[in-house]
């Protein structure tokens, strides 16, 4: 039974907000995936690396549920947890708080699958890439 | 029992787009907002009056499924209909569908509520705009 | 002497504004973009036919000065000029007025160079896309 | 003679990226902001605070020359520069170099006005602000 997670941070720019003076929802989908580029990162491997072997990691699914609002300047403590790992897809899990406050902004996922480019169609994820994911998996299905 | 939908269309710009060569994920949440947001001047609101009324309309959730890709200059056609209807919140769900092919490419939902700047909570959305959403509902609870 | 020049609209979304309530700057030069995009619409030509013929069209400079502010549901006329034309190089004039008032927003330029992407440097652009915005330009050099 | 500047750095994010796999040119105006922002953090003041004492701090003109590209995963230094300080205002330049490689990818300016909300007018920057830009600046004029 897993419990690990990765986190990692940012600030609020203004760029990020909007005229009522909060980030823009569809911002939260950017921390998430700004927030999966770094766990890969921790995990040593990259989209780059996957492109490189002709696989796509598109998006099927995404969610957000929102709870409070953040401001510009505020720093945000975003947290990823590996909801589900199949063979070709993983559900990812994202949970965005105020790190001063420690309030519980927003929650959700994302659905990716592997995808073999020349094909165009789902593919089993490197074994590399599913053994370090199955590391931090709530569940292996 | 109504199926009155709401329909208006934008073509992708280059910067929807990203380095895997298709829409970003994020950018449907802005299209989503955008045919809303057209949906409310067809119906002869706007969030500026809401703001002038001192209610905010933030996203509370937001969902996407992502089934095709679009690329750049492809012209989408986006479908609003009105979910469900309560007093305080609406879900609003959409499609996005490619303009030429007719392919649907992604759907989803965003549910609004209604809220008092002041006492910052939910309330009750003005019978005005109750009353034009309700003629497109196809449930109200 | 030329004054021809080629005229679009748009209006401001709750995502192009920051929380000055305000377009966010950095949108202006995506609305120079966009507008660009249907310029070269009208023309009969896309980035897309340079794709495919090996071209790029990248943005070597990029400027804007700002005059008053647009706010969330203005509609933005925005006017492209063909400012210098040369055989490998054009650059695009843009003004922003709001259409309601009249009122000039912001004005700028961008400069975009051909470039051939195989080689990786600038090429002289196609002669079809060079006549047609020749018939635009106030100066060929 | 001053020639103190301060430096940042950031790493590119998939959502940075356009379809030629590079990231988009108007974000390197959101790189130069978030640069700004992280120095007036350095020097300890915000536009936040400015806020509060109903100061805006609007563009009135931005500039990016674009030498090289970057691409997803980069880490990309970013310094900034007061190039001239004047008693209402300040021109910031800004260069993005690839970490790694030390290339210059970018270079530019924005010039930033201290505005008076309530008057709508330009207006003196507070004192203590000018001091601290002052401690930075190449020219003050």
């Amino acid at each position: 039974m897993s419990a690990r997670s990765f986190k990692t941070s940012l600030r609020v720019t203004w760029a990020d907000t909007d005229a009522a003076q909060v980030v823009h929802f569809s911002n939260y989908f950017r921390f998430f995936e700004k927030a999966e580029e770094e766990f890969y990162g921790a995990l040593g491997f990259s989209f780059k690396d996957f492109r490189s072997q002709g696989l796509w990691f598109p998006r099927v699914e995404a969610f957000c549920q929102y709870k409070k609002p953040a401001v510009f300047n505020d720093v945000l403590d975003v947290e990823v947890t590996v909801e589900e790992l199949r063979d070709k897809s993983v559900r990812l899990g994202f949970t965005v708080s105020n790190k001063e406050t420690g309030d519980l902004l927003a929650s959700g996922y994302l659905v990716i699958v592997a995808v073999d480019r020349q094909k165009g169609r789902a593919t089993r994820m490197p074994a590399e890439v599913f053994e370090k994911l199955k590391s931090y998996a709530k569940q292996v299905l």
